[in-house]
């Protein structure tokens, strides 16, 4: 009989890159509600807090002008990755081309890692994913747009060199801001126990990768989008939402195995949906699915505090700026680069090899018995 | 600070493929003593019973002859994934390679894994890594002999197409063997973590060769084939060991962090080099070089049973048998994929998220202290 407890209760390590409090529902990335930084902060200076800490004094993330500038210059990927990423089948997910593409990347990211080696492979992961997307569509891929910052160039790419709007690169933005970090997560885990033993920091993030790649860990984002798109409009949500319920179905988007009360990541999104809703149709539709929602499941669920999760408003942005269903997963996957690899240099600053034990529950040797 | 305690005390999952006991000096393969299996059986023998059970029932491990049939027909790898490895920078450490070319291999590896999946990736390692050794000094890869078992064969291509003496592949074997697993290591750990997501086969394995790659992992099997190469001859070996330990020096292949007794694969990696030591100088030398720092270890550091560990052993024999260093850690690699791979099948067959807390000892925002 195997029994895996998922060392749910055990503390794999101390960090001082985030606070995930389910209980009081807050986030912090160090020192800073994360759902404030959403809000009014930029992917860049986010990212150069989680990374060093800038700003962290209780005053503003003033966030260091020279991590935008670099990882502006190091959105380039040499021909020969790229050439690499061209000899995998087509019928690969987009994941699974990730995975070998950071890998191929990072065949010379020895130990100890840095940061620079952590804003190159930042830089460059939407390039290679834009890359790939574009050739699987048979069209050719966008280069970079050295005019514009992280965000709006990743759109840029995926939208095959258009430029979106400034609503749109600011719902996305306050997403990919708060799916930069989430604590000690799967993926995140997994990059920790592969650098505890001091390897490279492309070893650490294809594990991280190859976890993210897993339905149990990202949550289903496309599920939900799935619902938005069945409901369609605003005033169809009420009766669509009672119909589930009544056949027993799970709403999608719905609940957090963490935050008892509602998801922090939630309420910015949500607040920044409501700002936005004059400028997109799937704002509006999201927002009526989500209040109509809330109060059927507190009829049908009673006691159980159901809140729209990060997924919901992730879903609803993301079909709403254009993200396609397969580059969903793979968007989170540049968002969490942030955080992956600040645990990594976290982790690698003050090491200790991550070994723990198992118990054996098979026969043993006749002599011994 | 940051505090991380490694896990040592923690048990991450429940195994019926091996069991490590360090008090008693004991590694048990699904019932079985691995050194045991190492003197008397087959690679392949080794492999179906970690990876099936087969003969777990306390009689002789049959070993499912399919399986070895399948590892032959396996070897061969497809031409992309070649030209994939030779995209790679000439210099790329071949671990990084290997990583690249596993996860490339492993594109199409969906939940859930399979033995299948297993027999592939684990007969094509051998190939991967001899076809790139081979590409880095110019000479044209040997192809897979369809007529050699597993070890031989693997021999075979590292030396471009020579057959070994039995005894080589016999040495070679027996420590491969004992290589194939040796239960909750960090990369197994890691393996285990990725797939906990419902990740697929080549993630997990991406993620383990990664954790192989680090320095603290493996052990350090060519610091002790320097040492061996600097005795030269038994009769140096004591004066040699002498004036190490007079320095205040450490001598590597002795001691093991969880072994406190004798290691039990150093036992019987001994025994195979002592029954074979007529037949290689290099067995002469390392069996008089470990009697000479046995005894002086016990004269220097009386009480601390320090004994030759299985990085000792295993350098005698890679050396032996003409693994070249760069061989060493992919040659542990081509045997730790079918204890990555059992580990991987048993977690998928009762999976659970692994996901343990962090603690944050950062600062709070201001409005919540």
């Amino acid at each position: 009989m195997i029994e895996v407890n998922g060392l749910a209760d055990v503390v794999a390590a101390t960090t001082e890159i985030a606070s995930v409090d389910g209980v009081r529902g807050q986030l912090v990335y160090r020192g800073h509600a994360a759902n404030e930084l959403a809000l009014r902060h930029s992917f860049e200076d986010v990212a150069a807090l989680l990374w060093t800490g800038t700003g962290a004094g209780r005053c503003e993330p003033c966030g260091d002008p020279e991590i935008g500038a670099k990882l502006q210059r190091l959105r380039s990927v040499d021909d020969w990755v790229l050439e690499v990423v061209d000899r995998l089948p087509s019928s690969a997910d987009l994941m699974s081309v990730l995975r070998t593409a950071v890998s191929a990347l990072g065949v010379h990211s020895d130990w100890p890692p840095t940061l620079e080696q952590a804003l190159s492979l930042t830089a460059k992961v939407p390039t290679l994913i834009t890359y790939r997307w574009a050739r699987q569509r048979g069209i050719h891929p966008t280069s970079p747009n050295p005019h514009l910052p992280h965000v709006a160039n990743y759109l840029y790419m995926v939208h095959d060199g258009r430029k979106a709007s400034p609503a749109h690169v600011r719902a996305l933005q306050a997403y990919m801001i708060l799916a930069m970090e989430h604590g000690m997560n799967a993926s995140t885990f997994a990059a920790r126990v592969v650098t505890s033993t001091q390897s490279d920091l492309a070893s650490a993030l294809t594990a991280a990768i190859g976890a993210m790649k897993g339905p149990l860990h990202g949550g289903a984002p496309s599920e939900v989008m799935t619902m938005l798109e069945d409901i369609g409009t605003p005033d169809r949500a009420r009766p669509w939402l009672r119909t589930q319920l009544e056949q027993g179905k799970r709403l999608m988007g719905f609940g957090h195995r963490i935050y008892k009360t509602e998801d922090p990541r939630a309420v910015a999104l949500r607040e920044v949906v409501s700002r936005l809703r004059q400028d997109d149709p799937w704002f509006t539709l999201a927002l009526q699915v989500e209040a109509d929602a809330v109060d059927l499941l507190a009829e049908f669920k009673p006691g159980r505090r159901l809140y729209a999760n990060v997924e919901f408003w992730a879903a609803c942005i993301l079909r709403a700026v254009g993200i396609p269903k397969e580059l969903y997963t793979p968007t989170f996957t540049t968002s969490r680069m942030v955080g992956w690899t600040a645990h990594v240099l976290e982790q690698a600053a003050c090491n200790r090899l991550i070994r723990p034990q198992s118990v054996y529950a098979g026969p043993l040797p006749p002599e011994t018995t």
